[in-house]
């Protein structure tokens, strides 16, 4: 499975990944190529120390879809499998979403379908939940709305502010994005409308 | 504590109010009576068994607010100090919310703000969650959102149907519900905005 990773920031979760597929906990994957839409994004050299090529791909005057092309064309020139969102701020145009279908993932700090969007653990905080956590899913192109793939409850506590809480679901995020990549690389998923099933042949040892 | 509880069915978190009352479980507090909107809600009958008063009150031809006037009267003339609503299918109005400022207790069978409403279980095995739960919160006028005060997170399995999930979360209901209460009954809580906090006092021995 040959991974491309889009980011707009520091990528620790691209990090995540990367480190999993080099300790061989996502099976037969490669992460091939980093994209950044900001050519300032930190994780950027986080991928070059780790020996990953990288792309700054700015969206400049283009409009999205033209974007998304540029991006969708040097993904494909890679022979990319799977496209893992890590941070990436914006928003799939349908352009990018044809070229893989059921092949884009993202993480999303959040019991999806609360609080899409965001700054989404501030709107957790101030919602007053009491638990709260991360979701992997599939990419459409309504935002964070795909079929779940994974999600892990995190205890909100009642002197949490935004910040303390990011932290700590932040540790989960990369355990639950690494989990749900090696459900992919081994094509145990299957897509039903919005629900994702693991196949039948591996419900048993699942 | 002096609680009065509003149902229109079954009456299940009713009916777990009530024995945790009997067992002890609620310092210092008395269920003294059932309220009804519906006269065929199966809720009446298991009060009744329990020795708990119980009143119908059907909305009829009155308006919204004459019908919660009429039962603020029959509650506060029993010098009810917490009212709990145990799937009680109205919405409360302005009236109602006022004659009892932050005594209004709800449950509710998912982890809000996801799926609010009606069929909250339903919604969550068609979305495709793999963690719902249940909620209980202080309740303002608008639908299932006021300050929550407990949530516990459930696991949706991904051959749940609406049913079996409904019954999986209706176990956590019972006991978040009595938990909460207990709470109350203990003076434990203070809400700041939409947040509701353990008082400062207890937060060691929490």
């Amino acid at each position: 499975m040959r991974i491309g990773i889009l980011i707009s920031g520091r990528g620790s979760n691209m990090v995540a990944i990367v480190e999993a597929v080099k300790r061989g906990e996502i099976p037969n994957s490669e992460v091939v190529v980093v994209i950044s839409d900001k050519a300032n994004a930190a994780g950027i050299e986080k991928a070059k120390e780790r020996g990953i090529e990288t792309l700054i791909i700015p969206k400049a005057k283009q409009t999205r879809e033209e974007h998304d092309a540029r991006i969708v064309e040097e993904l494909k020139k890679r022979e990319v499998d799977l496209v893992c969102l890590a941070g990436y701020m914006r928003l799939l145009s349908k352009v990018f979403i044809d070229a893989f279908p059921n092949r884009i993932v993202n993480i999303h700090p959040s019991l999806l379908p609360a609080f899409p969007g965001l700054e989404a653990q501030k709107q957790a905080v101030e919602y007053g939940v009491k638990i709260s956590g991360c979701t992997v899913h599939f990419v459409d192109e309504e935002l964070d709305h795909g079929p779940i793939i994974l999600q892990r409850a995190v205890e909100v506590k009642q002197d949490d502010t935004p910040e303390t809480l990011a932290d700590r679901i932040l540790q989960y995020e990369h355990q639950l994005y690494v989990e749900a990549l090696k459900l992919i690389a081994e094509n145990k998923l299957e897509i039903k409308g919005r629900r994702v099933f693991l196949r039948q042949e591996f419900q048993k040892n699942a």
